[in-house]
C-alpha cells in the first residue's frame, strides 16, 4: 500500500471514527446487546433492509460477525443479502465456522471467489476447506491463477496443520542489504502484506537465516547490515506440523511470528500470533468438550451433527453403566437382605467417579500444555496418589461415620469407608494411567479417557463396596 | 538498545547458535527428553554442578524453565544454584507461578530485587505478587526508585486485571511529529523497550489519538505525518479491566498491541499479545479443570492446596449424592419386591448425568468465549432442549428395548425408557440454565454448574425411575 493509500485510508477511517457505534450497540463486556440484535432481527423480518444497513454499517467486522452469529439460522442470509457490500473479508475472517460454511454455500460461486481474493491466504482456506469438492473447484475456477494456486497448494497440506494456516504475504530480503535498502525497498509501492511484524532473511536458495524485528529495523542507522541486526535463532515452523504443536511453540518462545519451511528448509510462509490466538483458544478450550463428550461443541453447529456426536458417547457411556449394572445384579441377594446397600452404593460409585475426573482433568490439560511428559510421569502419578490417599482418608471418614451413626451399623460404616477409600485411590491412578496410555498411543486423551475412567471407578465403587459387604459378613 | 548493543547481542547469538542445543535434549515434540532430564538430577544429585552448567548453557530460556519444572521439587534450588548467571529474566518469565514462588522465597531480598530489575514490570509483578507483604516489601526496599514506583502502581490495581498485565514499556510520541521525526527519534539512543509492535500517538494530555503499526512507518516516506498514518479508531484497555476481557478484545479484534488507559483516559502501558496468549490458554484451559472440581489442576501445585480444593468439591458432591440415596432409600420397598430396580436405577442416573455434562461443558464454553449473550439464550436453550429430544428418544429406545428383553418385562421396559427421556430432557435443561443462572448472578459458571446439574439429573434419575415404577404399577 502506497503513502497516498495509506492517507486515503485514514481519511476513511477518521470519517467512520465519527460516527462510533451507537451507544445501545454494545455493552461493557463488548458484546451486542440483546436490543440491537432484535431491532435487527425485526427490521429484517419487516423488510427494511436500508435501516438495517444503516444500523451495521457503524459496526467493526468482528461485530458484525458476531452479529451474524447471534441471529437465527434463517435470518442470516437475510442479513447477507441486506449488507452485501459490508461483507468484507474481515467480516468473513471473523465468521464461525459453521455460520461461515451456511454462507458460503448460499451464495453463488462468483461471489465466493470474489470474497477469496481479497481474504489472505490463510483465510481463503478456511472459507473453502469445508466446501464440498464441486464447489471447491467452482470457486477456485473463478480465481485468478496466482491466487487459485496458492490456494490449492495450500488445501494439499494436511488438516490443521502449519501449511493451512500460514500466510503467503510476507516480506524476505537477501542478507546482502543494509537497514537503508530494506527501507528504501519497503518505501517502494510493492504488493506487499499490509502488516508484518518481522522480516525475514534468507540467501540465495531462499533459506531463512534470520529474522528482525521491525523495531530494531527502525532504531539503526541505516548503513548497518541486516545480518548484522537480525537474530539468527530463529523457531522454523515445518509445513506439515500440527496447528496444535504450532501454538504451542508461538506460546513457549513468546513469538508474535514465524517462517514456515518446506522439507526441502525453503521458505514459503509466515504464521503470525493473530491466527494462533484462536487455535489456542480453541485447543485449550475443547478439551472440556471433548472430556465430557460433546463433540465440537459449538453453539453454532447444525443439530444433526450435535446429535451424531454426542449420541455415540451416552451410547459408549450406557455400555460401561452396563458393567456397573451387572455387577449390582450379581449381589442381588446381599441387596435384598440389606436395601441400604442399593441406595448407598450409587454414592460410592458417584465418589469415585467426581475424584477420577478431578485427576483426570488435571493429567489431561498437563499432557495439552506439555507439562506431563515421559520426564515426569512417574513423579505426578504418585503425586496425584498423595492427594487420593488425603482426599480419600477425609471422604471415606466423613461417610463412614455418617452411615454408621445413621443406620446405627458400626460394621456398615466400616464397609463403605474402606470402599470409599479403595475407590479414591482407584480413581487417582486410573485418571493419571488412562490419559497417559491413550497419549503414549498418539490418541488424544481427551476424546476418550473419560468414559474408561468412569467405567473403572463405578465399578470399582460397586465391586469393592458389596464385595465388602458380603465378605465381612455384613449381609 | 544502540545499533552497536545489537551487534554485540548478534555476535553473542551467532556464537550460541553454533552450539545448538544438544540432540538428545529435545525430542520431536519440542519438549526436554527424559534422558536429558534424568542425566540432570543425577549430576545435581553427584554433586556435579559444572556439568550441569555446560549441559543447561545451551538451552533455550523457555527450557531452561521447562527443566525446573520437570525436576523433582528438592531439586530445583540445586539447579539453581548450579546454574546463577543463567537465571536471566526469560527463564523466570517463563516459570510456572508455583515453582516460580517457591525459587523466589527460597532467594534472599537482594537477588530477587536484582531479577527483577531485568524484568519486564509486567513479569517483575508476576514474580513478586504472590510473595507475602513482608517479602514483597523487603524486594521493593532493595530497588531502584522508578522501577520500585512502577511495581507499586501495578500492584495497586486489582488481581488478574489489565494493570498488572500492562507493560510500562512503550512509545508514545506526540502528533505533530512526521514518519521522519520518528525514525530519527528512534535511532537516538534511548531508553525504550526492545521490541515493539505499535506506536502510540498521544495529545498534549497524554491522551492516546492513535496507533501505527511499525511496518506502516517503514512504508511511508519521512515527510508523512504520522496524524495521516495513523488508526484512529483504537481498542483502549481500561486499566481496571479484567484479564479475560482483555483477552477476549485481544482474539475479537486480533490485536498485536493495544494501549492502556487511566480512568481519565490517560496512557499508563500498553499490553501486547504474547503477554495475552497465556492467558487465553488459562482461561480457556481452567474451564475443564473447574467444571470436573480440580480448582486451579496445576501438576506444580503444593499437595495441601490440591488437597483442599479438590475435597471441597468431594464433599460437595457427597451431599449431593446423599440427595439421591435419601430419593432411593425411599423407595427401599419396591427395590426389596424387584432388585432389578437397584441395578438399573444408577444406569438412569448415570445417563441423564453424561448427557448434562455434555450440555453444561457446551454453555460454558460459550458463556465464556462471550457466543452465549442474553441476545440468543433464548435460541440455544431450545437448539439444547432439540438435541436432548434426539439423544432421549435414541437412548431410551435401546434402553428400553434391551431391559424389556433381557428381564422379559415389557412395562419394566416401558418405564426405563420414560425415565430416561424424562432424565435427558432435564439435563439439556439443566445443562443450559444452571449455567446461564450462575452468569447472570456474575458468578463463574464453570465453577459450581457441575454440583447442581449432577444434583438435578441424578435426583431426576432415582425419582423418575422409581415413581414411575411404582405408579405403573410395576412394583
Amino acid at each position: 500500500m502506497s503513502a497516498e493509500d495509506r492517507t486515503e485510508t485514514m481519511d476513511d477511517a477518521a470519517t467512520s471514527a465519527d460516527a462510533v457505534p451507537a451507544v445501545e450497540s454494545l455493552d461493557e463486556e463488548n458484546t451486542l446487546t440483546r436490543d440491537f440484535v432484535r431491532r435487527v432481527s425485526d427490521l429484517l423480518d419487516a423488510g427494511e433492509t436500508d435501516q438495517v444497513y444503516d444500523l451495521v454499517e457503524r459496526l467493526h467486522p468482528a461485530d458484525v460477525a458476531d452479529l451474524f452469529e447471534l441471529l437465527g439460522a434463517d435470518e442470516r442470509p437475510m442479513l447477507a443479502a441486506a449488507i452485501t457490500d459490508l461483507m468484507g473479508s474481515e467480516v468473513f475472517a471473523e465468521l464461525n465456522d459453521h455460520v461461515r460454511e451456511l454462507l458460503v454455500e448460499s451464495l453463488p460461486a462468483g461471489e465466493v471467489a470474489d470474497i477469496a481474493e481479497q481474504l489472505d491466504t490463510d483465510d481463503a482456506v478456511a472459507m473453502l476447506e469445508d466446501l464440498d469438492h464441486e464447489d471447491q473447484q467452482a470457486v477456485l475456477a473463478h480465481l485468478e491463477p496466482e491466487d487459485r494456486a496458492a490456494i490449492e497448494t495450500a488445501l494439499s497440506y494436511p488438516e490443521e496443520s502449519a501449511g493451512r494456516l500460514m500466510s503467503r504475504d510476507f516480506v524476505a530480503v537477501p542478507g546482502h542489504m543494509t537497514v537503508g535498502d530494506l527501507i528504501d525497498y519497503l518505501r517502494e509501492d510493492r504488493d506487499l502484506a499490509n502488516e508484518f511484524w518481522e522480516v525475514f532473511i534468507v540467501d540465495a536458495r531462499y533459506h531463512p537465516i534470520g529474522t528482525c524485528a521491525l523495531s530494531w529495523i527502525l532504531r539503526c542507522p541505516r548503513g548497518i547490515a541486516l545480518t548484522d541486526v537480525m537474530k539468527r535463532d530463529q523457531n522454523l515452523i515445518p509445513v506439515d506440523l500440527d496447528q496444535e504443536e504450532v501454538a504451542l511453540r508461538f506460546q513457549k518462545y513468546a513469538l508474535i511470528s514465524a517462517a514456515v519451511v518446506d522439507p526441502d528448509g525453503r521458505l514459503v510462509g509466515q504464521i503470525t500470533v493473530d491466527d494462533v490466538v484462536h487455535i489456542i483458544q480453541e485447543e485449550a478450550g475443547e478439551d472440556v468438550l471433548l472430556l465430557s463428550g460433546a463433540g465440537d461443541g459449538d453453539i453454532n453447529e447444525p443439530i444433526r451433527e450435535s446429535y451424531a456426536s454426542r449420541v455415540r458417547w451416552l451410547i459408549a457411556n450406557l455400555l460401561t453403566a452396563l458393567v456397573g449394572a451387572t455387577i449390582i445384579s450379581h449381589f442381588g441377594g446381599a441387596i435384598e437382605k440389606l436395601v441400604a446397600l442399593a441406595a448407598l452404593s450409587p454414592m460410592v460409585a458417584s465418589i469415585g467417579g467426581n475424584a477420577g475426573t478431578q485427576t483426570m482433568a488435571v493429567a489431561v490439560r498437563a499432557l495439552a500444555t506439555n507439562q506431563l511428559t515421559r520426564a515426569n510421569t512417574g513423579r505426578i502419578l504418585w503425586r496425584e496418589l498423595r492427594v487420593a490417599m488425603l482426599n480419600g482418608v477425609t471422604v471415606a471418614a466423613l461417610i463412614g461415620i455418617a452411615t454408621a451413626l445413621f443406620f446405627a451399623n458400626p460394621l456398615l460404616g466400616a464397609v463403605i469407608a474402606t470402599a470409599v477409600m479403595v475407590n479414591i485411590m482407584t480413581a487417582g491412578l486410573a485418571g493419571v494411567v488412562v490419559p497417559v496410555l491413550f497419549d503414549r498411543f498418539d490418541q488424544d486423551p481427551a476424546v476418550a479417557s473419560s468414559v474408561f475412567v468412569t467405567m473403572i471407578t463405578d465399578s470399582m465403587g460397586f465391586f469393592a463396596f458389596l464385595g465388602l459387604a458380603v465378605a465381612s459378613g455384613l449381609v
